[in-house]
């Protein structure tokens, strides 16, 4: 079957494409291109198109910096060696807002137009840094839109939405991905990486990163510009 | 009250904003360029946001092409000379895929940024086209996700979407329109304009508004390419 995966270069999009073509899918990744300080990532998904040997890969281009919001996405600084009591009291200055449905409604439209029944997005709720639209509530109306705003919902067979690490930890999605033989090498999870492209090691991701390749007692090939190597 | 409009350039959107105007909101408006075939209702945006005195206009460019699946963003025919009962049988072929989900997310996005609790869309349902996503289930599904899936619904006051012409007839547009001193020469409504940006007069649009304009008794200043004067 076809399915749209929402692929940012990430260790979570790439562990839930690496499933989706277990499940035996035709991969059809895209990539949303929309300013974001960590460019880096979208190279990173042409990289891992490739090592999936993906039906097609599109890089959409789109400039949220015009709309701004974000520390993602404007000068604001990225958070630092927060804990994980810190990280979680608040919805973070790196929530780009409305990303995922904005995100979604990209794959909707892609979907429709291949004819792909299923959109994959790597969302988690566990390690999501309180993000409100990475919440499994968020998505079951997102399901709903789908199923009410396109035509493949209205006269065809509709368009379900799989967000299979959902649930899991960090440590269950490097484990999981490490049985997937997941290229850990090529993904990208840093912030606000240095102008080399090295991974900061203290922003929420690159934290959340380590720690999880620490529980999961996998090594992480990521180079780091601080702090121990896990 | 901040309120952001999708500002398409055309007649439905312009009537929108000039109501939002009316309740005493400050406008933003968000205009999507993504590549659609009638680009001259960006410049025609741009216009009608000078005549409105809107606080802020963003124009931002999304490539929709590289998605392709519609006749307005491809080199699919756009259909000409249909009536009523043929528009009336399926979803047409200018109907882009997920489109009026992606304005919205943008448009959430953008309204979370400004603290804006209203984003108004020029929808409609009686001459929509067959366009799934014009249906005001389709509406209520996304203030779900509008609810549960950004900062302002989970942390603060919500973000309401509203879609005023939702079930009035063009001709009542047209008439709610006049009433509010819309600029009707500056709106653009036809999907595939002669390269000097005269109205082709023939397609679907171009059709429903020259009845519509009939219907309500009301002089339309475009200028078409084909047909008898309206």
């Amino acid at each position: 079957m076809k399915a749209v995966v929402l692929a940012s270069g990430g260790l979570d999009s790439t562990v839930t494409a690496a499933l989706a073509k277990r499940e035996g899918h035709e991969l059809y990744f895209l990539t949303v291109a929309y300013g974001q300080r960590h460019e880096i990532e979208v190279e990173r998904a042409r990289q891992i198109a490739r090592a999936l040997d993906v039906s097609k890969h599109i890089v959409l281009e789109m400039d949220l910096r015009a709309i701004g919001g974000s520390a993602l996405t404007s000068d604001q600084p990225v958070p630092k060696d927060r804990t994980e009591s810190t990280r979680e009291r608040s919805i973070p200055s790196t929530y780009v807002p409305a990303r995922n449905t904005l995100f979604l409604a990209l794959a909707l439209g892609y979907a429709e137009t291949i004819d792909a029944s299923l959109v994959y997005l790597g969302a988690n709720v566990v390690d999501y840094s309180g993000y409100p639209d990475c919440r499994p509530e968020f998505l079951t109306a997102f399901e709903e839109v789908a199923r009410l705003g396109t035509r493949a919902g209205v006269e065809g067979k509709g368009i379900a939405i799989r967000a299979p690490l959902l649930s899991l930890s960090k440590a269950d999605i490097i484990q999981l991905g490490a049985s997937l033989d997941v290229p850990f090498h090529l993904t990208h999870s840093c912030y606000d990486p240095l102008v080399s492209g090295l991974a900061c090691g203290r922003c929420d991701s690159c934290l959340i990163r380590r720690e999880g390749f620490r529980a999961a007692g996998i090594s992480d090939p990521t180079e780091y510009a601080e702090g121990h190597t896990s």
